[in-house]
């Protein structure tokens, strides 16, 4: 990478790491100072884990997650090194976004108040399943070495896409919850009077779309790749459509050579 | 592009726009059937041209100007008469956003509910104001015979980015105030509750980001681009920040051929 390219690039990872660890800070303040806290009492308290681990993990982790590969320092890593990072922290991401999830039904099914009703959480469910099949379905055709290569180069484009919309879809599912919790949780005064946390939270709330902003800039600035992965995103995005058999053989080598490095590493770790 | 190729774009394009109008009609029948119709009376009938006009101009139109370029049949046109037809629908979409915020400012002025207060207000008017941006801006640099041709080269994936940013943001804020109204329109059954309206207007939640991820995975195939735009697009993919010169000089090439279409236009039109 170029020295004005790197200069960019690690000014946009500072930014979007500062924006999410503001984020997650504020989501902590939020239910700390303005809520009820943290507990797992079937509570208000218990609900408080639902926003906590959302932004901390199905937002922050999962934003990490998606640009691990960009970072340069890691480059001399083998790439089978750096996909188990990469799904490890979108397992992590999956873990969170689950208890969250649990805690929104206890509290829902202590408080007689119907589950799955909103817009949030028919569309957060999808999601939330969406993620879980993009890992298993991640973790089968790119960390098992059992995937036939051609099926790897033609899962790829998919697989970046899916990742991209999940994410996406995590923060305006957020924002709607967001909308949801201040509505219901703000009386006397009301949302609509903007009170102290009304104010924060909006805040919150710009802070996770500045997050996602950035991570999808770097995320999709093809200089940002991995040198390795630059080739194929050429052949993948000039030749897509035109050329099969060239892009085809050209993963095939490129997965091929993942798997001598993970040969590579399997036998490093044995002796 | 190839025959299999064209069958799935035909195919991804006629359920985009399938979807996109299906959401039109399911906003329609919502504030006619369910709501109080449509008036400009500063109530709830005025209110309904809020939702009525967002999904029809900022998500429809919107979605049609940025996929514009892909259609096929299109490619024999001048690209300067695709610029207007993608600039003329990013107009209009703009315009029917500007009238639909007044709408909701009337109303909320006339039922003395504050302005401004929410999430979904504050990511709105940021985006609605991002977008008359981007439409100054993009008319500036990529319609009017006067940027140097560097810079265009150098904007455009900025330009690409913030209308993708633009475009995912006005879905996610609708989303944000379709949870709004529901919760503040049903009593008597509650939101909660679940009546028949709220089950109806969740599916048009769903009908939003359906046609959101269809239009972005149109975008971004890029072998599916206008042929002379696929060239740019690999050399600003897999040459950017290696070879800044090489690219600029491609794009030079490229926007002089576009002005030598545009003055061939003019002739045109005016022999």
């Amino acid at each position: 990478m170029a020295m004005e390219n790197l200069k960019t690039f690690l000014f946009s990872l500072c930014s979007a790491a500062a924006v999410g660890i503001v984020a997650v800070i504020f989501v902590l303040r939020w239910v700390l100072h303005y809520k009820e806290g943290l507990a797992w009492d079937g509570g208000l308290a218990e609900f408080n884990w639902h926003p906590v681990l959302m932004v901390t993990g199905f937002v922050f982790l999962q934003g990490m997650a998606i640009i691990v590969y960009r970072l340069p320092w890691t480059w001399t890593y083998s790439k089978v090194t750096m996909k188990f990072i990469h799904a490890g922290l979108h397992f992590v991401a999956f873990v969170l976004a689950v208890i969250s999830t649990v805690a929104v039904f206890d509290f829902h099914n202590a408080a007689k108040i119907p589950n799955m009703y909103s817009l949030h959480s028919w569309l957060g469910l999808a999601i939330l399943l969406l993620h879980c099949l993009q890992l298993v379905l991640g973790f089968g055709l790119f960390l098992l070495p059992v995937a036939p290569m051609a099926w790897r180069a033609a899962f790829m484009p998919l697989h970046v896409y899916t990742g991209h919309f999940v994410f996406t879809s995590v923060i305006a599912v957020t924002l709607m919850g967001i909308t949801e919790k201040l509505i219901f949780g703000l009386r006397n005064p009301a949302y609509k009077d903007s009170p102290a946390e009304a104010v924060f939270v909006n805040v919150l709330g710009v802070l996770l779309v500045a997050f996602g902003a950035l991570i999808l800039w770097i995320a999709t600035r093809a200089s940002w790749k991995r040198p390795s992965d630059q080739l194929l995103h050429t052949l993948h995005t000039s030749g897509g459509g035109e050329d099969p058999k060239a892009l085809s053989q050209l993963s095939e080598e490129s997965a091929a050579g993942d798997v001598r490095r993970r040969s590579n590493k399997l036998e490093d770790q044995v002796h």
